[in-house]
């Protein structure tokens, strides 16, 4: 039969909870409401689970939108046991970190305007071009203390960065021993940083040393979950991972504004992750279709409220 | 100076309020949640505004997905003073409100079975075809005691049908006064319904009739504010009902999921509409892109929050 | 076997026409490239197909952006049987048939200037105020001679419009005898200019008197087929007709940008139609998901070069 | 005056070639059809411009849509001076030039029966696991003839692997001197690939050398173009080259279905690249909303019609 569980009309109570309002989401179940309803259980079960591997996929610029917080908090707490992050989203977390600001803008702007005030514009979020330049005197001092003679997995050049900070994303993932995994550095403000800086001192950084630890931690891993914060290359990275061990993902959690039809990853349901066995046969999957702005801090405020309160 | 509001990383604390989360969205302040944030300081403005005239549009399939309640909430506690809706939302409210049931149901099916089990999908929501026999009773009863030399307004009409009604949307119009406008009712089982009962009974419902008193509204109202779920007809019609007076809206909120760039009306900025004089001005008006099972349930649970606490 | 079919890699030839650029995205068959070369394929057939009523359903602002032309060619062609149309569509069709002009604008603009300045904006498209001006004059002298005593179905009213002009959808509808229908006519400026005449004069359009005639031509319909350009009212409304006879729809084209997961009909595939029996359980059905000024032409380009070269 | 230019209704003429129906669009000028047709002038002013140096990015899944014998192509007649790929289009590119296939599939499948008959789903496109069996032969080969006391920039691994192939992007680019860079190499089945190497071989891949290199490409360049198909790391790694230098681009094309609200970077306009400087002041730049299997070769067959005939 399946016509079983009633859709129930959303209640509004007034004063209510976060978890609350999700809770009567759950009831409702329908379209990226009840996803999202559905994620909460599920990133609920898979943050409960000790034995599980739990891996953060973070895509989009999010720092800027205020989500760091956020995400540094899940490291904090140790809800999180992985994070692949693109370049971005840690260079903004430096630049936060050692104590420069973004700020309330306009996505109704002259830009040719911004540029002339040298302002950088991320949607309706602006950021000062002095933060690059004290973000390069972090970058340039924090690399002349490698060893000019060691070839450093990205991980351990994130965590040397890490070390140097007291705030973020990068300085929790330190203090907890989460990894930081970054495929795509190349591709960001550190991979410029990098190449500015291999101008006249050495650095020498191996594109794909990070694999065997990242490897090392799926074949052991006993169970595994995702959650995925936009597309791009840290959700592949971390599907991609468990193809080369006979395991694959038993949580997968996707908040995603891109769509499948276009055949992107970024868009592709987690249903398609199954066919080539990152995901598990038996294994939950939620998308959930929107700006991780609104999905993610509902998300977290729903789960952490089920966990610690 | 164009940097001046910092961007603050949200921070979760767990079992805090849909509003408390909501001004941690305030404070992040970028991309939707940023709106998001500065569509419910605008709706609670509009809402404690008892001199406005406060619109509310319903397109898309909101109620089968348990939003209903949440509207007919709304009409119930006299936040909106007019409403106008797409036929298909009005059936759904019917259908629930004569003791019929949407069910939980996936969008991963096939929809050849359902068609043999007699089951109607609305994305990942199902309703038995035996719904639409009891709304049938219902229609053709409630048709037969209108007058038939009579022409009504549809908002006439469906009154006259919410009269008949104890609970949902179309009841708590009528128990509080507040004029129900449908333009495209003829689009709908409403429509199907009057059809049939014209094949042997006589309807007259005049299409251009609910424009006098549309426009009456329009043309009295000190301030007039709009709350537009959804594009579709109800967005038009509500937009384009200052167009004749010499008024225009001064608080305008938007929760869509479509996107401006195809030119359709849906996905219009609000920014559009005041090129047309749909909008005054000055007006505030703010647009959250994404889906309105999650947008909507947290702002009118951040604004009655603010409200009825 | 599931893998039968390869996928090709596409070729350009410098000056291939667009069926041979068609027939290329029909050997890749992937995505929506793949999606628009099935759709060329079954408009191909449904446009051969005599014994089939082919209905067309306009929705977005098509015609300012030109699809107009495409749309009544299509009329006076008589490929398609039946158009149902927003009011919108239909009221830029008066307007360019009555010698008033749409303009190549800026979506990047100020809407406040604009409006000091008399332009209406859709998108990028600009329309200046002096134009409805005409369009008032149109209508006024057009409504004046409909009999007061009498009560017009919309088409009819539609019609009597058409008969005034020279050019453009309406007038080719009124010569090749294609019915049009617009059920959410009040949601427009025609609807407008209609409540305007009565403040004076008398008009009594029948909301529910067309679905006579057009639930007439869908029972009477032998096959019948869908070329649906965006979704709104006209997809609807189309596909509901259906719902009262013994048939559905056996070809189904969707040109959308629109997503599914929102739950909306707009974005709802055609699949979902299956369930509620709209479409045939045979029936052929593609969506092709993009804007419709890129998807719509090239479909009906390569589709006409088959038929008429 | 803002009215100058009118919208022209769009005039199908059966046979005519794709420029021809671009240079329609281009008349009627709106939404994401008259940007396609202003692409196309783009498009062609660059591919004209020998002085300038034209960068491709490559993101999405676009090999296995057929895309990929488009973009070789562009590759073969230099159209494209540099390209930047993620390593997915490279992986799916080794696989075709190797003499695997993919398949035409359907996205409405059941992933697990997919999983079990060994099949690999990308939306509707499957391929066969014994693709990546024979594209580990192939790599094993290829990375067992590197020297193993080098360090490797990127962009050499990848000239190796395409000196060994006859057909697809790789090989024409290593034809035809075009340097391809892929920074998140390590992401995708060639990361994988390498790292099972160095489980019992030596390979020493640099994650930044190649920087060196682009950006000696950058600083040289009289003036640069970009045509990003997609976004991802592609985009991001060709507008940030232009960072470092004193120069921006001067032409940029953009073909997205991705949507700016979210913020991130896939979606960005390129509006928003000037206030960072990676685009001039003065530079034309064009975005294409929608679906690169249907605007890219549309895009293509015209400007080389124009080009070559």
């Amino acid at each position: 039969m399946k016509c079983r569980e009633t859709v129930e009309q959303v209640v509004i109570r007034p004063g209510m909870s976060v978890d609350q309002l999700v809770r009567e989401l759950s009831r409702a179940g329908a379209y990226n409401g009840g996803a999202l309803a559905r994620a909460a259980d599920l990133c609920e079960e898979m943050f409960r689970d000790k034995g599980a591997t739990r891996f953060l996929g973070l895509a989009g610029a999010m720092v800027p939108a205020g989500m760091g917080g956020l995400v540094s908090d899940l490291v904090e707490h140790r809800y999180i046991d992985v994070l692949v992050s693109t370049g971005a989203n840690l260079t903004h977390d430096i630049i936060e970190a050692i104590g420069c600001r973004h700020y309330h803008g306009s996505s109704c702007c002259s830009d040719i305007e911004l540029r002339r005030e040298e302002i950088n514009r991320i949607y309706d979020v602006y950021l000062p071009n002095e933060a690059f330049a004290r973000f390069e005197e972090f970058m340039q001092e924090s690399l002349s203390s490698l060893d000019p003679a060691k070839s450093y997995p990205i991980t351990d050049l994130l965590s040397h960065l890490g070390s140097r900070l007291d705030s973020g994303i990068l300085a929790a993932a330190v203090r907890k021993g989460v990894p930081v995994y970054c495929p795509a550095v190349a591709d960001s403000m550190i991979g410029l940083q990098c190449w500015l800086y291999s101008q006249t001192g050495r650095i020498n950084v191996d594109a794909f040393a990070d694999m065997k630890s990242l490897l090392g931690l799926c074949f052991s891993a006993e169970r595994a979950g995702a959650l995925l914060i936009g597309g791009g290359v840290p959700k592949n990275f971390i599907l991609q991972s468990m193809l080369m061990t006979p395991n694959g993902f038993t949580y997968a959690i996707q908040l995603t504004g891109d769509r499948p039809d276009l055949g992107g990853l970024s868009g592709a349901t987690l249903e398609e992750a199954r066919s080539w066995g990152k995901i598990t046969e038996q294994a939950e999957a939620v998308t959930v279709y929107g700006d991780a702005t609104v999905t993610l801090p509902v998300l977290i405020a729903a789960v952490r409220e089920r966990l610690e309160t």
